[in-house]
This record gives structure tokens, C-alpha cells and sequence, in this order.
């Protein structure tokens, strides 16, 4: 068999990314309530261009996550790309943290559930660092008050809305929640309140851009995408925007 | 180091179970409307306690459902257990089907749209074979009818009804997917219809019992299962009935 | 349209199970090392045929979920299927907790990855409870030490080990997990040590024998079942054994 | 309760994409050895900025899909996206189709085994078109042959390389993995071979650089994007490399 591990100084065939990923890995995020909050997250890390990368290096991907004892915070953030910067003599470095974020939600405050937000950073830092924030909020309209306790029956699962932000300046995860939450609210409550001959329902179109109107209005956002997907019969329907428009 | 493998003749520790799983394949089903569907399976087969079991013989689970080609319908579902209770001399088989079945919906004739429905076939044949057919009918509210052409704008996903079943005779899994679909939209236009101040939504226990008294009078079913779960923001909640009752 | 909901006293269908499903939720478990560990659960609860069983009710097992702020363990499981029992006036209570959970593995102490154990603890409490507790242990071959610093290069993912067990008397999940693993490593190392020629390849039947006889063996384990996959090009194959025999 | 949609006319927020996503559907490609392969596909179609966009127009994209019978190939690929652009009036039409393709492996002609390969294929026109093909070859080293009949026994899931091309011309899948195979498992054996005081096991970048190479020299591929990840306990490695260079 031919040796081809000693041909390939010659080649100009170069590796452009190398990395670690799925990482499954116990983390501690920022919580208003709460001060932190602890989860779990899947981690991806990975550099561009290398200069004498070797594969033995892999292991500093893990050490550099480990150092920082899974500390996660948009500080904290910078601080892992720029380390793995350096160890890794790279021109770029990557991370992506994606994980459930808990939050007690006001209106369900008997039955005291935490609803959960999938939330995912992703940060690359060059020679200045970029990083955005994407959550997801569920869409579901308004059941039935029951009398007395209890859960108000479902009327199940309309949609998502799926916003990705970069910050001008700090702002709080709930804070956007529940900026988000008071438009799908409203709409869907738009929506429900027509008289019913006439009734014309809430569209993706129409909630992705009152969505929209509301990130391009927020000071505290300096870019926004949003889509937002209505759940049908084995398929959904999607509409997207993005801005500052 | 000690050699294990020599010793394992004089051990009581008795293997109960072998087979192979997540098998990806291609099969052909029967369709009441095209004769044949193709689709892709999942396929697990096992057999239980075969006697002088050697690892080799894993290569024989492939080998016949490889010279059925793919043809999965009830006949051919206890040929082949039958024909891996034999040529691995075994005192029971195991299979399991797993696939999406496709139908074209009445009334959505105009876009065409075939909607699916998984479906899974699980078989067991020791002196007589044992045969449950399970499906699942996603359960979605009515929505607007628009004027003139078009999708109507979807209500969301309220939740699914999963239905297991054991047959006195043949029946088209179609048939058993309208009597099922039959009850949930008779249930959720009653609980549309309700004037809204004192207005029940459908409930789970409610739906299941319906579906229950329907499949407990069917005449080709001699088995019956029903879950039925509504999505909710965050989690499901869920009733189920067993029959005949 | 005919009222169906006013029919219901009538009817012989009753339901069997309620409950809620796929609650994510933050919970706080034992750890031998740490005294506790935070991580990120699925739960399931239900109850068989409650008396006088309204929809309303559903609420109740999200209030008595968050009553135990998410401590689980044995004790707490038992207390919270009690619980669960007489607050829904029902015969039998079920739940069932999934969460990764994770250890320092002692030979990565250098990179000191954290590596992640899928758990799913089940009980149900009739007269008296029956807990299990399943976890699974990924089987990866003993990549090659690097000189020097870094992880070895990786052989892949063998297979996994899915382990259920019903107790005597408590024993930690880790030291379950490492009698798991002594197997698994000790056949590993014994099938790449035979001469090449008449090599032997380590079998999911000898694998899953050698962790059955070693289960059998366990004072504090009074039942088991073990589950060896090998996964390969497009399908696993597995042998299970159950025990005591 | 202010009417919100009666304001969107003044509005400055326009909707960027619109369309249907995970729609289940059963497909015919191409096969080189049976001339056609049905199989079930996954379909997201999309436009971008639509003129006078309404949402009854969704229908539409479905109607588009159905017209086509579920035929998908390069040529009909670019007229389902020339459609899709030009009865919704938009800039910019995008589908992608995601499903399993099978092959009968030569070397397993035995047991005949079909191996699933996971393809993808994304389409955008513009002005004009632009495609790419994406296909997943897993990764498995060489088992022990076994005398006499049966399956090798696995060393487990190496890895995989995920592949995307850019045609100059057609070229069959099938070829194209087989180019893919050549090299995975000339890189699997050289590992093998090596004398084991000293051996060193194949690397990600390794891999990928063999990869590239010999994609970067296929005279039927005018672009191309290597990852190959190795599975690891718990996380994976990875190397990415893009062409031509």
C-alpha cells in the first residue's frame, strides 16, 4: 500500500475548519429572576486556518470549555473565542451553545409551570467578535378559562416564531420573550375576537411583520431576523423577515 | 488476560433475545386506491431463544426479507416470521414495520395534497402468530374555509390520536382511518360550534371515549387501543382506553 | 348537531390512563462526587382509572411536581407517586424521569471531559412501588495513546449497553456505571489482543453473556435486563438477556 | 381591540420569503443500475420577495410539487423552481428535497444488504439557477471476515463524510460514491496496516484532505465542501475543506 500520509506536504489541498462538536455539556447561563440558572447544552467549537494545526490539538477545545467551568454569558463568550484564538493560532474561532431556558410564566402562576425556551449563542470572533442570540417561542392560542382550578383545556399548538438578534447593548433573554410574547398574544387575539362569517385568520405574513415592526423599533437591537411558521396538516407554512429595514 | 470466551459453555447466563434493528428499507404496502404504495421502513426483527445461536447467523435476518422484496402485507408478514422461526431454529420471532403510509384527502382534491399517516406493523409468531397494526391521525381544528382558491389558513395542531389495533378480518388501513378521522372532526365541529361564554373545549378523555365506543362496534376489530394526546405549550396532556370493553 | 357530550353517562367506555407527557424540566439528582447535579429532565406522569376524573385535574400533577422543586430521587419518587395517588383519588400512579447526567471519567483527567450517561428512572406505586432505573453505556474502543499531550484519535462508536435494574438496596448510579464499564472495557481489550489472522471480533452475545453473569452476581440487584447493540453500516445488531437466572 | 391589519399598507416591514416547509412526500429519482427509485422525500420550497404576496397563495407551491408527480431530477428540478418563481410572481424561487437513496452494495452481494445514503438536494433560480447535491457516506472500518457464511462482525461507526458538489456536467450519485468509498476505505485500510507500536489511526484532516483531493481533480465537479467527522464517546471531530483550491 502506497504511504500517502507523507505526500501531503506537497499538496495544496488545505484544511479550512477543524473542531469538536455535539458536545453535551452541563451549563450556567444569566437569569433575571434568579441571578443563574443551570441547564444543559450542546456545544460546537471550531477554528478556520490553523497555522500547524495537529490533530492531537483537539483536546484544547475541551480544555478551554472546562477552564471556564460551563459559565456561559455574553462575556464569557468573547473570552472562549479569543482563548481559542490564541491556543489554537487560528485567523477565527467559532462557538455555537445551544440549550433549554426556563422561565416561570406570569399567567400560570398557580400551577406554577416553567415553560421552556430553546435559545442557542453563537459567537465568531476574528479580529472583532460577532455574536447573535436565537430563541424560539412557542405560538398557542388562548384556551378556555375554566371555572375554578386547573389548566385551561389546549387549543393546541398553532405555530413558532423564531427570532436570531445582535445587540447594540445588553438586554435581558425574558425581556425579548416577553416582548415577542405580547405581539403573538395580541394577534392571536386579534385573530380570535372577528366575528366569525367574516373571520379571517391570523397569517404568518401578518405576525412576522408586526414581529418585524416591533424588533426594528427596539433600541437595544442592532439586527434582527424573525420567521414564523403556522403548524397544518403534515406540512407548516413560513414567513420571513429580517431587517433593520 | 484470562481468556472469557472459553468459559462460556459452563455458564447458567442464557441470551433471550437476538436480531437486528433500524434496518432502512424500501417497501411496497397494499393501497385500497393504487394497489401498491412505495415507501421506506424502519425494519427490527428478532427471534427468541434460538437453539446453538452463533453470531453468523445475524446475516439470515437480511437474507429473508431480502427474498420478500420488500412486499410487507399481512400474508407475507407471517410467512416471513415463519420462515425465521424455521432457518433459525427458534421458538419465537419478532418483527416490527415502521413507515409513513400516504393518502390522498378527499377534501383537498383541489392542491392535491397527499397527507401522511405513520404507520407501524408489528408481528410475533410463536405456535400462532399475533399481528397489531398501529397509526397515528393528527387531529387539526377545521380552519377558514378562504373564498376562492387557496389553503385555508391553519387553526395549528391540537394534537394526534394513536390507534393500535388487532383484526378479526381484513380491513383497508384507509377505512380505519376514516372511522377514526370521522369521530375527531364530528368532535372538534361540536366543540367549535358551542356558544362561546360557556363554551367546553374538546377534551382528551372525551375524544378517547368516542374512538373507544367506535372502534369497540367495529366488527373487523377484535383489539383495540387509543391515545389520545393534545399538544399544549410545553407538554401534552393524554387519555387512553383499551378494548373491548 | 347531536350533543355526544350529554350521552357519556350512558356509555361502558371508560378510560384507562390520564396524565401529562413530555414536561421539560429542570431537576436536581444525587451525585455521589458532588452531593448533587443539576440537569434537564422529560416527564411523564399519569394515573389508571381515577374516580370521578375531571379534565381539570390535569393541573394537579404539574402542582405536585413543582411542590418537590424537581428533587428526584428515591425517596422523592416514591413521596411524589404517593402523592400523585391520593390527590387523584386513582388505583395506580406512574412516572417516568429521562435526563442525561454526567461524570468526570477518571482516565480523561487531563482533558477532564465530562461524559454524559442517558437516564430514565420509572416507578409505580399500586399497594407498593416498583422503581427501575435504565441508563446506558456507550462502548467505544480504546483509541491510541498520543505521546504528548491530547485525545487519542478516536476508533468510533462500537455499540451501546442498555442496562435496566430493579434494587435490593441503593447503590450509586456511578458505581453501577463502572461495573458496566469493567466489562465492556475488559472485552474490548481481550477481542483487539488476539493475533490478527484468527481474530475474533468481540459479538453483542458474548458482550451482553459477560454483563448478565456480572449483573446476576450483584448483591444489591434484584432484577435485570441488558441490552448490547453493535452498531454497523446501516443497522444495529443486539442480544438481550434478562435476569436473575 | 385596535385593528392592526388595516395599518400594514404604511408600513415600511416587508416580508422577505414565504413558503411550505417539511412536507412529506414520496419522490422517483434516478438510478443508474434500475433506471428509477422511489423513495420518500422531505420538501421545503420558498420565494423571496414576492410581488402582492397573499397567503392564499401557499396552495400554489403544493399545486407546483403535485403537477410533477413527485419526479425529481436536475432537469425537473430547475422547471418546479421556474414555476415556483413565475406563478408567484417573485425574484427568487429556492426547494430543497432531502431523502434516504439505496444501493446494493457490491461487496455485500451475499446477503444483499441495500445501504441508505442520506441526500440532499438544494436549488435556487434567480436569473438563473444554481444547484448543489449534498450526500452522507458513513464511515465503518473494515469487520473480520468470517469463514463460512454470515455478516462480518462491526467494529462500530467510525464517522462520516458529508459531501456537497456544484455539476460542470451530469454525473450518477452512485459514481460519485463510489469516488467517495474509494478513498475511505484505501484512508481505513492504511490505518489498519500500520505496525502497531507506532501506529498512527486515521485523522479527520487526514480524511478530508484525501477527500478534497480527489474531488478537486473529478472533472465533472466544478465545486465542493468536505466534512468528515469522526464519532467519539460523546461528542465528534471534524475537518472541513472547500474547492477548488
Amino acid at each position: 500500500m502506497k504511504d500517502i500520509q507523507s505526500q501531503q506536504d506537497h499538496r495544496r489541498i488545505g484544511i479550512e475548519k477543524v473542531g469538536v462538536k455535539e458536545i453535551s455539556y452541563p451549563i450556567t447561563v444569566l437569569d433575571k429572576a434568579h441571578h443563574h440558572q443551570r441547564t444543559v447544552a450542546t456545544v460546537n467549537m471550531s477554528v478556520n486556518l490553523p497555522h500547524h494545526f495537529k490533530g492531537t490539538h483537539m483536546s484544547r477545545f475541551i480544555e478551554i470549555l472546562n477552564r471556564f467551568h460551563g459559565n456561559i454569558n455574553l462575556r464569557s463568550f468573547h473570552l472562549i473565542l479569543e482563548e481559542m484564538k490564541e491556543k489554537l493560532e487560528a485567523q477565527q474561532a467559532h462557538m455555537e451553545v445551544e440549550f433549554p431556558y426556563f422561565l416561570q410564566k406570569a399567567t400560570s402562576s398557580k400551577t406554577g409551570l416553567l415553560r421552556e425556551y430553546s435559545c442557542k449563542m453563537h459567537g465568531t470572533y476574528d479580529s472583532e467578535d460577532d455574536l447573535t442570540l436565537e430563541f424560539r417561542v412557542p405560538i398557542a392560542p388562548p384556551g378556555v378559562e375554566q371555572t375554578g382550578e386547573g389548566l385551561p383545556e389546549s387549543l393546541g399548538h398553532w405555530g413558532n416564531a423564531d427570532i436570531c438578534v445582535r445587540f447594540r447593548h445588553f438586554i435581558w433573554i425574558e425581556d425579548l420573550i416577553q416582548v415577542v410574547e405580547e405581539v403573538t398574544s395580541h394577534d392571536l387575539k386579534w385573530s380570535t375576537a372577528q366575528p366569525k362569517p367574516n373571520r379571517h385568520p391570523l397569517s404568518v405574513e401578518q405576525l412576522a411583520k408586526d414581529l418585524g415592526q416591533r424588533l426594528n423599533d427596539h433600541p437595544a437591537i442592532s439586527w434582527f431576523s424573525v420567521t414564523v411558521e403556522n403548524l397544518s396538516e403534515g406540512f407548516s407554512t413560513f414567513a420571513t423577515i429580517e431587517g433593520p429595514q
